[in-house]
């Protein structure tokens, strides 16, 4: 049976964006959201959903662009620390002696110690609601060495990024693999 | 140190939504996306980018209403056959014999053997490459009782849900429980 749990925003899973900013004084700020996702492939892009009352949103506008840096389990309280103050009166990197890197590509700076960092120029500004949406043209994407394999490529367990679930508040690690996409749906036969 | 990957759509985690829609027939058809995210609090807005190609795609513009259902580690090999065959040439519910609910918010169909349906209306359509993206209005969430619990809060651990690791292009379950969010961070003082 189904029961109606109204007008929510609510769904599973949810990433743990850590978005990187400069300010017009050129100070590096980070803030943690969850709100967003890839939106394209060609070109490729992701979209993140900040509120106009944060620091980073008055930066995004200015710079016209932004990092989306992992965290990874290792970096949970980090992550949330970077989602409970304000850049407007705290040095976050400063706090939590992170290191932020000037970007080649564009003008943000990205998390060193994070594994994964892309590097965004906006390309779309939309009015959602209390939040607004930024989509960014990924111009290059970042990892630590550390995290590739012998051809270079990227995998997940060793990324060890972490979700956040909306309705519980709470930070989950990545579990089990499960099966090949593209491959396990060929399983069934059309009519 | 770090190595530079090139423009690519890559992150993790992204979300397994299958998108619910109706054709000009009212013949319901469901794909799986994975390029989206919430998008707003006020209103509960959901963002989902499709390619134009899909037979999704015109449907939604149709009928400016489609839902998101979310999967349980239970459905990966149906959630993974949406993403493979068209909606164009193939009645894919028939094919795996879940069943279409018709919304009573919006004209979109939700999957009942999904524990949790995002009833959405179109509110933008952003042209940002070859994926177009759907911000939908969420009106109404629908979940099964059996994932609520006794004050009718959902929990991820009853839901279930599975990610897609593009880089790897697999689908993983969701971990442990790490910690709580907008509280384990309070440990790191400001300066």
């Amino acid at each position: 049976m189904k029961k109606s749990l109204g007008a929510k925003s609510l769904l599973y899973p949810t990433p743990v964006f850590v978005v990187g900013t400069y300010d017009r004084d050129g100070k590096p700020n980070v803030m943690t959201a969850s709100w967003g996702g890839l939106c394209c492939s060609t070109p490729p892009c992701v979209a993140v959903a900040l509120r106009k009352a944060t620091y980073s949103y008055g930066n995004i506008m200015d710079k016209k662009a932004f990092t989306i840096n992992i965290p990874s389990v290792d970096s949970v309280k980090q992550a949330d620390y970077f989602g409970l103050v304000s850049g407007k009166d705290t040095d976050k990197f400063a706090a939590t002696g992170l290191t932020p890197v000037k970007s080649d590509i564009v003008d943000a700076p990205y998390v060193n110690e994070f594994p994964l960092n892309l590097e965004c120029s906006v390309l779309h500004v939309v009015e959602v609601g209390l939040h607004i949406q930024f989509i960014g043209e990924i111009k290059d994407i970042k990892a630590d060495a550390s995290i590739l394999d012998e051809q270079g490529h990227l995998n997940i367990e060793r990324v060890k990024p972490f979700l956040f679930a909306p309705g519980d508040r709470t930070y989950y690690g990545v579990g089990e693999l499960l099966r090949k996409a593209f491959s396990i749906g060929k399983e069934i036969k059309g009519e």
